[in-house]
């Protein structure tokens, strides 16, 4: 079975060589890295890109390279690279800060760019910095959170009508990996006159979620996953450009002023997208994103999701062959399905270090999930193999029970 | 003059000698940097700290690196670090998000800690982020802000009484660099039962703020300053412990929770400091910070504080000799001064430009202020000389007329 499976991934690899960007990142020997959907990998030219930042910029130029390296410029230049992967025309995404914080800032300004509506809707099973942080803004702009799985959102979003203030949802299950119909759900708010917010962080550089197109509102998302920015890399904010001049958010800084160095005493919000940034950017990370992107030069997200779509498809394919009654936790259907295939196992978190100790690197999330992210860029259907085949020992060969492997020490 | 000034230096150098700790930084051939109060300079190994995290921490050993290199506990880590320079104990100071997030936190954080009082007091003259995210938070938080100088604060506070909820002042001011008297305002605050939260940027790691001595109880400050951490690097907030079970701070994110793996659908804030981290740390910076932080190794702040009184004090002295009619707007009492001597010119911009075309480096600040830091640790006398050589030359050689120096084309 297994050398059928052989011999159709080496023609999976050879119909898709030329979307295989392996050559651009700098992976350990080795290893099927199946956790690119937390924390990207290394691409080349980041190091060298850094480095330069570090004895160049920063050590000989210093101050001189707010203006010289344009520094200044580095939120919405690297916001328009990410805006190109994820359907948003320039200047309308600016990198700043984390997720979280960006999260804060759409749904308070959100709320006041909709007076009057009390309700914001949200998936019970976000990733839970979106339901606390979504909470805690809701509190502070005198909202209150409904949670609603995104498969129950349009019909509830007719429900709450014109008191709905914003539906704020993930566009792919951190979990599951299941990916909900933005497109809807987007149409669905805007049809009572609310707003809908996406989070992308396990949809932005695999998948093309168009935000103009499908006219979303607000939306954030993270750097260091499939955008391989590097750990804590800075997140962005995609506020289109239709609410710019009504996007009133909380975290006034002095980045986000319209004239920061005119030391003014009143804030007064930059015009456009730039009133989304608020302290000085945290540079090093977000120029080693900058570099990172570079990764995506010449490639089409539709390229990539194909890609994507294939390898995870493959891999259910391999689950099917060899293990065919694990239960597997993503839609089959390619429609449904974002970058990861996740399985229920009872024994997850041992599942997945038994898989590490092989060298096929995902994550557990509980209860009881075993992730496989699967970085179209650069995995290959060999890959993909190779992990469903050490999978298949780790479970067959019952791996999962030894002492070693259950041991809970990790924080990831 | 000059040759009585240069045995001066010399003589105030060679008692100085050991706390001279310029080996410790990466610094270009031929300048004197006076801009480390806005980007400090680049520290010895840090470009070997950083390497590393890319190379080795992130590009191979990818996410074991949140336990095996302790991402994990770099927020509070390095937050200690910073904490030993500001007089705090360990387990008080977060390094994270940047200064205006920090503040943010720590004004809505402080009116729900003393509900019911509906005032705070800042101080005009702030840097304009603090205004702005003052401003910002109050009106978040229900709150009024009054804009009374530092000066007068303690008279101020008297009277409101107990509406007051916070003083927020900066310990040194960012233009003048004149020090206010952290414990005088601290304590009158606490005389009508409110809080007081300092903004440290241009105090930390040159003079001792002793927080702890002084029962301060909310701080922020950046990293990038005097701190070395880097462009952007990532800032700090201080809780003091007495208060850190009662801080509810707005940006409630995963970072922050008791259980951040458990993936609890609700925020249950994490005991100590650990509750002022939102989303995930940028750590490229902040293990950068902390890699910089080693120049500090084995120095106490108050050493440094003597040595950067003698440094201001005999740019001083230079200027009296050498430029007796200048308008200095930085006090000369020593107690008065925090570690940069600013000074008033109509042509201030083309001042800094003339001074930077003589590799001496400092800033321009609106409208008339021509700033100059001394970074005590890679400074020197000597340093102190040539810069007041320079522009001594400058402006008798009315260097500051010529057109190429009055383009405004910058943006620091």
């Amino acid at each position: 079975m297994t050398s059928s499976l052989t011999e159709r991934a080496r023609e999976l690899d050879a119909a898709h060589a030329a979307t295989d960007l392996r050559g651009r990142f700098r992976l350990p020997a080795g290893m099927v890295y199946l956790d690119g959907n937390s924390l990207g990998a290394l691409p080349a030219g980041v190091a060298e890109a850094v480095a330069d930042v570090v004895h160049r910029q920063w050590g000989n130029d210093l101050i001189a390279s707010w203006n010289d390296a344009d520094w200044w410029g580095a939120p919405t230049r690297v916001g328009d690279r990410i805006g190109s992967l994820i359907g948003a025309a320039a200047g309308q995404v600016v990198c700043t800060d984390s997720t979280s914080v960006n999260l804060y800032k759409a749904v308070v300004g959100a709320s006041r760019m909709r007076p009057g509506r009390r309700v914001v809707l949200t998936d019970p099973d976000s990733f839970p910095t979106d339901l606390y942080v979504t909470d805690a803004a809701a509190r502070d702009a005198g909202l209150v959170v409904e949670r609603v799985s995104p498969a129950d959102a349009v019909a509830r979003i007719a429900q709450v009508g014109d008191d709905l203030a914003l539906a704020s949802y993930s566009s792919v299950d951190y979990r599951t990996g299941e990916l909900w119909d933005l497109a809807a759900i987007t149409r669905e708010a805007h049809d009572v006159g609310a707003l809908a917010c996406w989070d992308l962080c396990h949809s932005a550089g695999v998948l093309d979620v168009a935000l103009d197109t499908h006219d979303a509102d607000l939306a954030v998302g993270c750097g260091y996953k499939y955008l391989n920015g590097g750990p804590g890399a800075p997140a962005f904010l995609y506020v289109a450009r239709r609410h710019q001049d009504d996007f009133d958010q909380p975290l006034a800084g002095w980045n986000g002023h319209a004239t920061p160095f005119a030391m003014a005493p009143e804030y007064q919000p930059a015009p456009g997208i730039t009133r989304g940034r608020v302290g000085t950017p945290p540079l090093l990370g977000m120029l080693a994103l900058e570099a990172a992107l570079v990764a995506y030069d010449g490639v089409e997200v539709a390229v990539v999701r194909e890609r994507s779509l294939s390898l995870t498809g493959f891999f259910l394919e391999c689950l099917d062959a060899l293990l065919p009654d694990l239960e597997v936790a993503t839609p089959r259907d390619p429609a449904r399905r974002g970058s990861q295939v996740s399985l229920r196992h009872p024994e997850a978190f041992a599942v997945v270090q038994a898989l590490i100790a092989r060298d096929v690197v995902g994550d557990f999330r509980e209860a009881d999930i075993v992730r496989l992210g699967f970085a179209p860029l650069y995995l290959t259907h060999g890959d993909v193999l190779r992990a469903a085949v050490h999978l298949q020992a780790v479970l067959e060969g019952r791996e999962f029970e030894r002492a070693e492997f259950r041991e809970r020490s990790t924080v990831t």
